[in-house]
């Protein structure tokens, strides 16, 4: 089983209550390919650009993703610079130097079109939804969008939106896209867009997903039933935050994928469990740090606290 | 096993985007006493003036608690006007007439005296301190304050918190008070100050509990261990927000009374969950509408509704 996504590689400078870092490898690809690496095969589509080394391709290779889909071009990788100083829970967006990612025109190679499994991370709509199309035979369809794209090309959206079986957003984006300000109604009108799944995620309070009535391929009917919460880990130091939702997400479908598509209700829910703790992990230090270094092992004895953080026996 | 709650029985006239209600039978005594009154028996210690009717009272009574320490003075009881339409998570006041509740002193009735639990509900600290004293053989204290005892009163605050088994606030007390903008720090902060568990409320998105490592009377040391998460229940609507939080520390207390005082961890989680469970109901009419009318059934279902939302299993 494996995990296409296609999505930002990039470069981000990131000032936090905990200090700063320069230039580090980041982009949502990133982030959702190296958390999801652990669970099952990942290929990525990006670009890049001259700035991009051997050595930050490493990063992914050593986690056994398949960088053969990053296309490196003249000029400049996408470089993001970032501040969470006035609040952790929302960067302030110093500079967005998109370089060689503002022509971006994802290419799917060959060896990548026998997957099952795709996340669109968060990219122009027009693109995602090219992507989807090309890559009509996956079992699996989960996606990201961010406010720009809900406020200003809502119409590409839409075409999207129809057609994915899990859309990861935060409380925010949903509000915003649905137009109403309580959670429940809103994620009712999302899946009444043709999402068949919404996962909403709250920060430091964990995520919800929200199901519609249409089953996903091969799940049983119970799938779509009550909503179901996941919690986060409650984290003395938040470090940084960059690419604490792409590494939920990276959990998520990750483990998903790794049941081969046995998308049962209880699969879902450790799904969901699983997405916390890569988000967990990830904040605990800047860019890919914490990411890149993990084992199974530390993953499992995480998804023990937050079972215990949760459960009643 | 009974508890006593001294706090504000009061009447709330109340704004919110599903309409409006004047003079509705409110105060965190009150909405605490009903909620708790579906787990145990409870006492109520507060002031009123001559525009509570014997037909106010009787919606205690009906419940059956006990209200011979609700104080009849001369004069207008404590009025609350406040709006929710700018948004359902935060009161803006648009009046405060304390009335005959500027000079409450509680008065402890001789029949109160052998109650084994204690709610300090949101008073002055100096009354809530003076009552802890006055019943000092109780087997558990749990209170609550505000941010204006926290800004303007906290020397007085330190000495009631010193002696807390639970204190019950929500996520902006807490950093007030820790003076620490991280949760879990300023929890630690916070059980350094004496209290001994600290359950801090993150509104629609459930409650939070923080162990020292003192243990309660009667508790094992497990109990003082991880931290433990309750969701809370989406919800579609929400009528209105007032008197949530007290119907939680009513739901959480009367549970753990009810246990005949048995404070396992396991007990604990569960007090957690019927919190969740009787603050949801709070929420979903206007004043004590709702919590006036429940049975143990409708209560049990709903717990088992969070389990669901809650649980891998």
């Amino acid at each position: 089983m494996s995990i296409v996504v296609v999505g930002s590689v990039a470069f981000d400078s990131i000032e936090t209550p905990s200090g700063r870092v320069d230039h580090a490898l980041g982009g949502a690809a990133t982030h959702f390919a190296l958390a999801a690496s652990y669970f099952t095969q990942v290929r990525v589509i990006g670009v890049v650009g001259e700035d991009f080394t051997a050595a930050n391709e490493d990063v992914l290779k050593k986690r056994g993703v398949d960088t053969s889909g990053i296309e490196h071009v003249a000029g400049k990788s996408f470089h993001w610079t970032g501040s969470y100083t006035r609040t952790l829970n929302e960067a302030d967006t110093l500079a967005t130097e998109l370089n060689v990612f503002e022509t971006f025109t994802p290419k799917i190679p060959a060896s990548y079109r026998d997957s099952e499994f795709l996340f669109l991370a968060n990219i122009d709509p027009k693109l995602q939804a090219r992507v989807r199309r090309e890559m009509s035979k996956v079992k699996m369809v989960c996606g990201d969008t961010m406010n720009y794209w809900i406020k200003d090309h809502s119409a590409a959206l839409a075409e999207v939106l129809v057609d994915l079986d899990v859309l990861l957003i935060n409380d925010g984006e949903a509000k915003m896209l649905a137009e109403d300000a309580n959670l429940v109604r809103a994620a009712q009108k999302i899946l009444e867009m043709g999402v068949k799944s919404l996962i909403v995620k709250h920060g430091e309070y964990g995520a919800t997903v929200f199901f519609s009535g249409r089953s996903f391929p091969g799940a049983k009917p119970e799938t779509c039933a009550t909503p179901f919460r996941a919690p986060a880990l409650p984290l003395a130091e938040v470090v940084d935050p960059t690419g604490a939702g792409d590494s939920f997400a990276g959990g998520f479908f990750g483990y998903l994928a790794s049941q081969n598509g046995a998308l049962t209700p209880a699969n879902f829910r450790k799904a969901m469990f699983y997405g916390g703790v890569m988000g967990s992990f990830a904040v605990e230090k800047f860019g890919t740090e914490r990411t890149q270094k993990l084992t199974r092992g530390d993953i499992d004895a995480r998804f023990e606290q937050f079972r215990a953080l949760s459960h009643l026996d």
